[in-house]
């Protein structure tokens, strides 16, 4: 998931985080929840995953600043049973709900539940893989489902795109292998590559997007008129539509037509839902045993004969594992562009970016 | 997921339930668990969904001779809490064992509480989706997780198969639409295509299997002594790793290297884990107000506009209920080579099986 194609400039962790939570700060979010928003942000970047870190910063400022973004919600549990929440984010940054969500699933859960908190009135809360790590430490498997904040997808057989490339993460925790961590969308690419091959003037793959119409194309110009394809087809489809609604349909969150668009829409709040639940690990096993076996499971894969050419494998979630030791020590490489747009907020804001070098 | 590509002998829902608890029976099934079995085996050829149906009653009959599949389990939980549950098969029939489990995720949850049952000594369950719908009744949402009873897959790079093919189903309900059922492998293709290719001398698309050393290939005899493409290459690969190890690790099932063949192993029980859990609606809304959510979502994706030479959008799971409503009036198409095996255990076993039409 590392897009390290694109000329970069490194950051040092710390500096990035400061940044971010200071901007939050001028926008008017109190301290410990800028701090949080910014090291979701700066820990997706640590993690290689740049499409979900500071590329997003700019949006939610004009957001915060547009008043779209609410930056001191009353977020509160509208509904619960010992084991069942529903949290109103009272349109509060996404990433800060999440954490709520998943806090009160895991404070759920203390006492051998398992626990599911269904969230509305969030907004964009960047990696799923954040909040269901959380659980990690709990001994606990984290879920966490989202609905994306534009609709990208077409139905299966449509040409019109009504549904999100809705997002999901899993962590399951380890022993002394590092944790099984999914997170996925169910697109088989994601559109910011296609609006790099438009800029570069390169064609995409074939089963990547289709055009307006629905039909399958090559060309970046027609695929960003048209819409992302999911994953195998139907199945891909499937997927994200119960996704999505697994995401909004108990709370009443946002679904289809009702879903505005991230980054055209600086009027109507997203009402984003999410799913959130753990399972804890010694309600079923012996907890020890229990990673016993997912480090058996893991070392298998690891151990496995490899393809021509393949020097390793890799678990769901290791390749983001050692990007992040890496780029904690060596820095985080920003594309060109995103640091451009950090630099103009600096300026903005009066906050300065620290570069480590460019 | 409807094959009416082979030439099929049309058998009556009755006809053929009768025939398969009979068999059962005499294989030394309590008749209300050989009943059990039946329906789960009809209710797939009534869905349409073939590959699960009646083609896998010689592999089951095989094995209860065999004494690999225990006609009278003892199914019993081995740890609970209020909200979680550790089953033991006991080497059960996997669709009881799945049954159980899910009418104990259900009892559970009846007072309001999520509920999460991990199982461990099942078997091959037929579709998932079976267990899931039991939800639906009860204003529940529920989820199925599998690990597949033999490994088609490798992970990615890898030239090895340690992985099944895991299944998984999520059923939502719907109110005045019908309800969404999601049921899927992670792979692209299921290997019982590629066998037809391979008899018909036909290729198969690419990106569905690789050879023996892991490499893409067209051609079904060499993808069928190598592994089967999971969906989206390494994001497939990483959801078949994530719902192998939920369905197995935290009741201690089969996963990697101690899965064993179906259809080649007749000695060693399967040990097949699944993951089963509800989600009680009532708990997070409105049980009618989520229906009409449910019931908007449908009808948006229903009437979106569509690609060119598209009459119609099928929401997941509705084609399978579709053919259901057909296959009740006009009878089951089962393909003529699983009618022959059919009529071999017939002879066998001294139990008619009618046809209704050749």
């Amino acid at each position: 998931m590392t897009d390290t194609d694109e000329r970069a400039i490194l950051i040092a962790e710390a500096d990035l985080n400061c940044f971010c939570a200071e901007v939050l700060k001028r926008l008017n979010l109190p301290a410990v929840e800028a701090e949080i928003v910014a090291d979701c942000l700066v820990e997706a970047e640590l993690r290689g995953v740049h499409s979900h870190g500071v590329i997003r910063f700019p949006v939610y400022v004009r957001r915060l600043q547009a008043g779209v973004f609410n930056a001191r919600p009353d977020i509160r549990v509208t509904r619960e049973t010992r084991t069942t929440a529903v949290m109103d984010g009272d349109n509060g940054m996404g990433q800060l709900v999440s954490l709520r969500a998943m806090e009160l699933a895991i404070h759920k859960a203390k006492d051998g539940d398992c626990a599911w908190v269904a969230v509305y009135n969030s907004n964009h809360n960047g990696t799923e893989a954040y909040f269901t790590q959380m659980a990690l430490e709990h001994d606990m498997i984290g879920f966490c489902f989202s609905v994306g904040g534009i609709n990208h997808v077409a139905p299966w057989g449509g040409a019109e795109a009504i549904l999100g490339n809705n997002p999901f993460a899993i962590a399951i925790p380890a022993g002394e292998q590092l944790p099984v961590v999914l997170d996925m969308a169910c697109s088989v690419a994601a559109r910011g590559r296609v609006n790099v091959a438009a800029a570069r003037g390169e064609s995409i793959p074939e089963g990547w997007c289709t055009d307006a119409q629905g039909r399958p194309t090559t060309d970046p110009h027609e695929a960003l008129k048209g819409f992302v394809l999911p994953i195998a087809g139907p199945k891909g489809y499937a997927l994200t539509t119960v996704i999505g609604m697994l995401s909004t349909m108990l709370s009443g969150a946002a679904f289809g037509t009702d879903v505005t668009h991230l980054y055209d829409d600086f009027k109507r709040p997203q009402n984003i839902g999410h799913l959130i639940g753990v399972l804890p690990i010694a309600s079923f096993s012996d907890v020890a045993e229990f990673k016993r076996r997912v480090d058996k499971g893991i070392r298998e894969i690891k151990n496995v004969k490899k393809a021509p050419g393949v020097s390793e494998i890799f678990l769901p979630g290791e390749r983001e594992y050692r990007t992040l030791i890496e780029c904690r020590k060596s820095g985080i490489p920003v594309a060109v562009g995103t640091v451009g747009e950090l630099q103009e907020l600096s300026k903005e804001f009066g906050v300065p970016l620290r570069l480590r070098c460019a």
